[in-house]
């Protein structure tokens, strides 16, 4: 198997009869280098990629090779016969790509999504215990490259799984672009006859802190055990592996580059908390939607749309730009309550004239806008921007997205913006859930 | 004093002889209402603003007035003799407008930044106490109206003020924008003899939740009695009115649109805890710098910048239309460890080329950006976009801008860029300071 390699790099390894997880020693001019043949993503197609025994990767020229022997072939797989195809599990895991799907043997600092549904069985075996589980690949792409022609194709998988059978379906994803795909399937699915419980890793599986297990384990036990109707972000609830937290999928964000508990819920409590060890799940939201008897779709998303940050300086002309460019809605992430330089006034005047509709959210990122407060708010909002509440900006451009291919007029897009759909807004009465800085 | 008011509402308020402040009888058609004449910032120059004994402010047309008498006059101020102008305090203080800096006895819901000289040393009588303070008024702007332009008038005040003898200075400003205020007086002021506190209050001053006078008052007290040489932003510490932090004025961000709380250090310690109560000052920070002989000014900002947040769907084409409208330079915010999809390569390519800086920042907010990891990062970084390490966004393009004024090639800009100039940039072996989330 040499299906990453193409060009210069794939004849010479055809001809030694190389193949990815093999053990070789490459002789070059000066010196021998021992390690395994890992999958080239290089764009130079005359590169080999070996992992060294420190664990570090090379790329050779296979130019430069003057000779490459096999020390070890990889070991080969039990292929096990699945009943994947067959019947469906309690619990379908449709896979998409991201950390947490990719190959368990050949992780390196070059990760790539490439588990097949056999992997994702055999990863963790102890599932096996918690639930019936069929798996199926649906993409295998880093989340950074997610789309929203892929979130329709997910909501899709969803709904199927969830009419064939399955009790709960765990969607494995990348963490990058997480929380906006959970916010899309949250919107595409407004009836759901199971949990649906999106999950990925921030450590690959090779890293001896991989959370990719325990992760997958705690979902795949929330997915079957419990009797919600929503879609959920299942990760790491704090640095340790005591127990993952299922964060409402409009109300998460990835906040942290690389810690496991990167995932918080804002605004807004979890949903539930989940001792995937004791198998004990505690629902910490009263007003949890149930599932129902069957699953309703309502997808597909314009991407006609642009998400504004504010900043001092920002030169309004880039409204001018986006109208012209025939943009159907802005999301502006304002300052504080929910303001820009009010020499932006005109200019969003202009874009709500044409039927563009511009909606406020703050950059703060916790609490609430209110553009009530302050002058400068109540000229945007004669302007024609709409305050958007306590919704995440990066919720009300998915949900916006979503609207739009639904409504063209656009008192009735307001409306739907302004109305708490799946629970992305909260109301004035919730508790505070601002996290706490720990210092010294 | 109608300073407010212009055209029909002036006509009418001079005919009458009334001003701000004053307590006013008005008969419309059909009933009277007494309240206190407000300044008004109405678009509409008909309207009259009245702030009625409930607390509530209402706009009158002067069509519909029929008659006004004036029940009392405003109270005459007690003009001090201040010795402002005579002598520099040991502190003194710069207000710029903001909430801090409003009007105590009109504020309402629609607040005005309208604090005088007078009325700031008037405003709070303890800090007497504390220092022998002085104050200037150098613009009375809400910070959403904040602009590079004034960044630099800020430092020049600030340079000018220690110059003249001042152990610190406190620079009153509103919160929308003060982060970023705080990072360019940090770019602008390489050397500082004294200790530059930044404040400013999430309630106005006639709540009585108002954090304005304890902020105040701490920061003045921090001015006078520490011995740093850096720009920090100093807020309350928790919603409680225990202590104020004072944050780095690079590592900073407003995390809530409301608590008093609502400043955070972000992937950094606070600089100093001050229990202003107790007179108490605890520097958390090691590496602190301690204030120069003489403050040096280097300032100037470059407004053809973007900061452009990342989602998925995103169209790349937006990169060309900033390469033809003649911007220096992108500031990113991408996914994760510092991700957008692999499609934009090729157009940040063409920016690099352009000699227009790229650099990478995560929209995580907390963590580091590490585009080593995945392809995608490499493919990126191969295109000439450059990672900012755990710099936050919104310091990255004050940087920037401040960096593009000094130095127009892009390598030096590039190591500039790279180089952590005032502690914006961490080493990999800090602390974690990731705050808990709690639940329930």
């Amino acid at each position: 198997m040499v299906e990453s390699y193409r060009g210069k790099a794939l004849n010479l390894l055809s001809k030694y009869g190389a193949e990815e997880g093999d053990e070789l020693v490459v002789t070059l001019d000066v010196m021998e280098l021992r390690g395994k043949l890992m999958p080239s993503y290089s764009e130079d197609e005359s590169i080999i990629i070996l992992k060294l025994e420190n664990g570090y990767n090379v790329g050779i020229s296979s130019e430069k090779i003057r000779g490459l022997r096999i020390l070890h072939k990889r070991p080969i797989k039990q292929e096990r016969t699945q009943p994947t195809n067959q019947k469906i599990g309690e619990v379908k895991i449709i896979s998409t790509g991201g950390t947490i799907a990719s190959k368990v043997e050949y992780e390196t600092g070059a990760v790539r999504p490439a588990l097949s549904t056999d992997e994702i069985l055999q990863f963790v075996p102890e599932m096996k215990e918690v639930a019936d589980v069929s798996a199926e690949v649906l993409f295998s792409i880093l989340s950074e490259e997610m789309k929203p022609d892929y979130w329709v194709k997910i909501a899709e998988a969803v709904k199927k799984a969830l009419d064939q059978g399955a009790r709960g379906v765990v969607v494995a994803h990348g963490t990058d672009t997480m929380a906006y795909t959970a916010a899309a399937l949250s919107f595409s699915l407004p009836k759901l006859s199971g949990p649906v419980v999106m999950v990925g890793s921030q450590r690959s599986s090779d890293r001896p802190s991989s959370d990719s297990a325990i992760n997958l384990m705690s979902s795949i036990f929330l997915a079957k055990g419990s009797d919600f109707g929503e879609v959920v972000v299942n990760m790491h609830g704090e640095s340790s592996d005591t127990y993952t937290l299922a964060h409402r999928g409009v109300r998460v964000r990835k906040m942290h580059t690389s810690r496991r508990d990167a995932f918080q819920s804002v605004n807004d409590l979890p949903l539930a908390k989940v001792w995937w060890n004791e198998r004990k799940i505690e629902i910490l939201q009263k007003d949890v939607r149930m599932r129902e008897d069957n699953t309703e779709i309502n997808t597909g998303f314009e991407d006609r749309v642009f998400l504004l940050k504010y900043w001092p300086g920002m030169r309004p002309e880039i409204i001018d730009h986006l109208i012209s460019s025939g943009i159907r809605g802005i999301i502006v992430e304002g300052t504080g309550l929910g303001h820009t330089s009010r020499e932006f006034a005109p200019y969003f005047k202009r874009a709500t004239k044409e039927g563009i509709f511009v909606g406020m959210t703050s950059q703060c990122i916790f609490g609430r806008v209110n553009m009530n407060v302050y002058n400068t708010g109540r000229t945007l909002m004669e302007a024609g921007v709409m305050p958007l509440e306590d919704i995440l900006s990066e919720i009300a451009i998915v949900k916006l997205m979503w609207i739009l291919r639904r409504e063209t007029d656009p008192t009735k897009v307001r409306q739907l913006m302004a109305t708490n759909l799946r629970g992305e807004i909260g109301s004035r009465q919730t508790i505070s859930t601002y996290p706490r800085w720990y210092h010294g």
